[in-house]
């Protein structure tokens, strides 16, 4: 039998997500309220509001899409704070582009924080602290499109369930081009704390993540390591792409045979015949993200209604 | 007579500061400790680092200089923040150069944030907050070259002190030549806060921030304006420059007579001939701002030891 490539599209790895959003805002009788805020032209960020719109009519939560001018964001960021009827705010970035964005990130009130960018959140995903309270009845937000990538991971079955949680990815070695402080960097931490080895690539090196003994819990260890690009895709099972240009392709040809593609830039990353090398191949994962998106909410609406874990 | 130049040596200024901290630390007995972190090669770094241990020397501050890897660096900084003989933690910058940086800002313990650049000291310069608590016993840091700035600015006589507090730079054109989340920013923002009219100039463009009817008392309006950086320097009673390469140079042909003149960067980005233009030039901060950071050192010193305006 000749090797073939099974291409996994995101609709399909949403679809059981939303279905159980769906019915648990019916069953539950609520609707939960998402603002949405977009202060760029970038026409990506426009498709992803469109996505959301779409999803949350679907879905049954209140979605109200937001135009401002960058210079009043963050104003109206406060005032969607303090608004009591709006359950989660998010953001579509870029804004400004530079660092002003991570600034605008922890102006969010954590409360309503659906992309889980604000700092506390973030910081918890580089610490392993996987609960915001000491009781352990509020699980921490994660940041979107990383726990989008965790989610299909899980769904193709490159976590192993039959691992203890906390280490199913034992034994997986994982190539992240990218290192943004929104996606590359908490993706390759999540994943390391999970137990994979992870190559992190980026314009300013490469770097691995791998389970350290860090002061809390098992947080991720992360070294400089001198290897070129090809040396660690060449080693990867599972290759992660997020180069936000068209010009950049991973070269085919670096990856081994029956690896596990998966690109969540808007671009495509990959060569168009990287299913010959490829065992599975996600060609995008916007889908599986407004999801988590709604998964979040969902969280955020029931802890800001004091229901928690333990308490429903 | 004449028309010709002051040159005001940051030195100078920091003085009545520095010799007010160190009576201050000898008539209480007490002996802070403040920890800095390099975690780089760059020499303007490593000058800043020595200034640090100098003057904390001479004015009876415990300065210890930690040399770490980057990649260490923010478990150190966790450590660093539960270590209770520690008053105050600062960290050379770049470390990553990128976001990172940014996000590192907010690994430091609030209550040790000497530099004032963690997310919640930087959003109350942005919202014109000037105290940490309700009671208005503990008054905010502020970032530390900023605040020096502000300090060299009430030296030299541009704040107006017959004016009321809050409202001292009103009449005032300032243009600040830098726009990083470190300093550019949260400068122009405290400036319009205290009734000026900033012009801020970065390579995305011109913005102008003054006095605006936001939310939070009286916090600053940021706009985008359609000038060239000749025509926003031309009518400017001050110009701050902070551009970090030799290469920049602002034409004194922009200037207007009788300008005041102050470069923050470690390059000198005005050129040789400033002095035939301006009536005051301070051609470097660093000294006051080593100063500033002491002084935020000893506030924070006193909140960790509830010691508080009030209360003292």
């Amino acid at each position: 039998m000749p090797a073939s490539c099974k291409t996994i599209l995101a609709s399909r790895v949403s679809a059981s997500f939303r279905d159980q959003i769906k019915q648990d805002i019916k069953e539950r009788n609520i609707r939960p309220k998402l603002v949405g805020f977009l202060a760029n032209e970038d026409p990506a960020a426009s498709k992803y509001a469109e996505w959301t719109a779409k999803t949350c009519a679907e879905t049954g939560v209140e979605f109200e899409l937001r135009k401002v001018d960058k210079n009043d964001l963050e104003e109206k960021i406060t005032e969607a704070n303090e608004d009591k009827s709006i359950n989660g705010i998010m953001i579509y970035y870029p804004v400004y582009g530079g660092k002003q964005d991570l600034y605008l990130q922890s102006c969010v009130s954590t409360l309503k924080d659906v992309e889980g960018l604000c700092h506390k959140f973030v910081y918890n995903v580089y610490h392993n602290i996987r609960y915001v309270d000491d009781n352990e009845t509020m699980k921490c937000i994660i940041p979107c499109t990383p726990l989008a990538i965790v989610k299909i991971l899980e769904y193709i079955g490159v976590y192993n369930s039959v691992l203890p949680y906390g280490n199913r990815l034992y034994g997986r070695t994982i190539t992240v081009v990218n290192r943004s402080e929104i996606v590359g960097r908490p993706l390759a931490a999540l994943l390391a704390n999970d137990g994979a080895k992870v190559f992190s690539v980026d314009v300013n090196g490469i770097q691995v993540f791998t389970r350290g003994t860090g002061i809390k819990l098992s947080a991720h260890k992360v070294e400089d390591v001198d290897l070129s690009v090809e040396e660690v895709v060449s080693q990867s099972d599972v290759v992660i792409t997020g180069v936000p240009t068209p010009k950049y392709k991973l070269p085919t040809a670096y990856l081994k045979d029956g690896v596990i593609a998966i690109n969540f830039s808007s671009f495509a990353n990959f060569e168009d015949d990287v299913k010959t090398r490829a065992s599975i191949f996600v060609p995008s994962v916007g889908k599986v993200t407004v999801a988590m998106l709604e998964r979040n909410l969902l969280r955020l609406h029931d802890y800001q209604n004091n229901l928690t874990e333990k308490t429903v």
